[in-house]
């Protein structure tokens, strides 16, 4: 039985041969990981821990250098572990035993590096972006359980927070990287290997902003307080948003928070109720942007509604104005529609779902 | 009188027109951060903040998206913001305006970006990698201000694991990566921003590895803990490693340790004791590897003596067998020769230094 390695290895294959490509260079770290088990991070000198050669037999190749070879030999057949020396000599040597049209990756390694290897001669090299991003988009099984796994400490968090928020823990005092920071230890503390991304902690005018960065402004109290938040288990990534009320639930600026909050929310419904597979994420976008429109606050939702989360926060599809990307059983997305207004602040609300046979389930 | 910023940018326009450029485009984050104060770090989506245009006439722009518009301009002058929609067609158009013969970083732009700009046609693209690093390898006073905060934080927390390691507070049942964590809650909760590279601590065989992963491996004892760490504060890097020995100081084990530990400390002493203005880097790899020849172990040390140390944790110039850049005043690098006997372990020690006048003082 293949390892679900070669199988997702086996659909890249099919996309690249569709394509008309010998063979394909995988360069991106997290492309890596998905169809080999190795690093999903490239090493902390910016410097690649090595690159999957797709081949058209089958017979796929691991290139690494000497550092990484005894790690990449517990994750890959050792006959098929490829090291080099001089990198860009040496990858292309073993790309002509591959074929002569050769994909990789424009966007996911460097001008000089693809110079460097087009220097080499003998070789057609073709950008061929995209072809492991799409087979990411549908989750298996088992990328199902991990990301189960990373959502359930993402609401343990939550309702630790609120718990937090309401007893005091975090009270006017507490800075927003205070809060952030309190965040972050949750989640390694709890299961987390790392952040998915920076904790977004914004209060009062920072919730207008929408990759606000935590400062030293004190919570306060009688404004909002947005938290965007995400941690990494099992190799995969969790994000939600939740945006509370500091302070005395009462008087008008709690009451148009209120208001601001229960639209939001509304929009969120309205685009969760009518996902399913073959809606596109434009349709799911116009789902929740009609709710604002027909409030008249349209203008106040400036970005997308979501993305595909998975071995990365941010990846393929997206919901926005135009992505005519239907949706499909196994994609997993986040639904995060947002009012922003300068000055006074901002609520967004984010869940993410797994799109199955007939809608969508909360993670 | 001109802010450090703008001498920081005069330097590399120096730099740039020694080269015959008319502009040069800077894309890395480092960089950018390095000349305007714009935003350490790119984007979370690995997206770009913006991009500098270093100019001929000293006009400089920061070119930036409608996300990041309102952030630049609290760094920089509103009329020398320049806020794309395409960016390639309108970057292009930018440079065009600034001369013919661009220079760019080839090591730091994706493939796909530095083609799609060359096709809008009209500049002379050209390879110019190196510029801004070889800038930032002499840091100026208010650098050395914000690096000796960085390693006083760090000596803090190397004081605090030895401590701890004594009192048993990581004991024989810790995993590497408790101990990893503690280290990295220490930094956090004293100051830093955030870890300048993941935390190596590796025990027993692991610290043969000069990359070691922290892993669920128990302490145990009578065997070696590496400890090698960094964080950043005031957006600069700190890193440091020591060795320590576990358990009982007796036995052969630990005769071996402390033969070990001895002579690499000699090699860093006989670096130290060299380094000053003039020598290169190759000089001092080879003072410290000409101790482990004299011992017969050369052999067991399989990298570089050092490299810089700012606003990233490895950068120019490096110590190693090949480097002929002598070093300067104001340069700050790291000697951490290191042996390693793999299924033993292994011991580094590293310091990391400032270049003056007469030699180097330990930060």
């Amino acid at each position: 039985m293949k390892t679900v390695h070669a199988q997702r290895r086996d659909a890249v294959r099919a996309l690249a041969r569709a394509r008309g490509l010998d063979a394909l260079l995988v360069s991106r770290d997290v492309n890596r990981f998905y169809l080999s088990g190795f690093e999903l991070h490239d090493a902390q000198m910016n410097e690649s821990s090595g690159r999957l050669v797709i081949t058209g037999d089958g017979r796929d190749w691991l290139a690494t250098d000497s550092r990484f070879a005894e790690a990449a030999t517990r994750q890959w057949d050792p006959e098929r572990v490829f090291v080099y020396k001089d990198e860009a000599r040496d990858v292309a040597a073993l790309l002509k035993r591959c074929g002569s049209r050769i994909g990789f990756e424009a966007r996911g390694v460097s001008f000089a590096w693809a110079r460097d290897l087009g220097k080499q001669g003998g070789l057609f090299l073709e950008a061929a972006d995209g072809l492991t991003e799409k087979a990411r988009m549908r989750k298996g099984q088992e990328e199902i359980g991990a990301l189960q796994a990373s959502f359930a400490l993402n609401h343990a968090m939550l309702e630790w927070l609120g718990q937090s928020l309401s007893e005091g823990r975090f009270g006017e005092d507490a800075k927003e990287v205070q809060l952030a920071w309190g965040i972050e230890r949750f989640f390694r503390e709890n299961g987390a290997s790392e952040l998915a991304f920076p904790v977004i902690a914004a209060r009062g005018p920072n919730a207008a902003l929408p990759h606000a960065i935590p400062g030293d402004e004190r919570l306060g109290r009688d404004c909002p307080l947005l938290v965007d938040a995400g941690c990494r288990v099992n190799a995969y990534c969790s994000d939600q948003t939740r945006t509370w009320w500091l302070g005395e639930k009462s008087g008008p600026e709690h009451a148009r928070f209120s208001r601001v909050h229960e639209l939001v929310s509304s929009a969120q419904r309205a685009a969760l109720d009518m996902m399913r597979p073959g809606v596109t994420g434009k349709d799911a976008y116009l789902a929740a942007r009609a709710v604002f429109e027909k409030a008249g606050e349209a203008g106040a939702f400036t970005h997308g509604l979501g993305h595909g989360v998975g071995l990365e926060t941010h990846e393929a599809p997206s919901l926005n104005s135009r992505s005519e990307t239907p949706l499909e059983p196994g994609m997993v997305v986040t639904v995060e529609p947002g009012l922003y207004y300068p000055g006074w602040g901002g609520v967004r609300l984010e869940y993410t779902v797994l799109v199955e046979e007939d809608g969508v389930r909360v993670l």
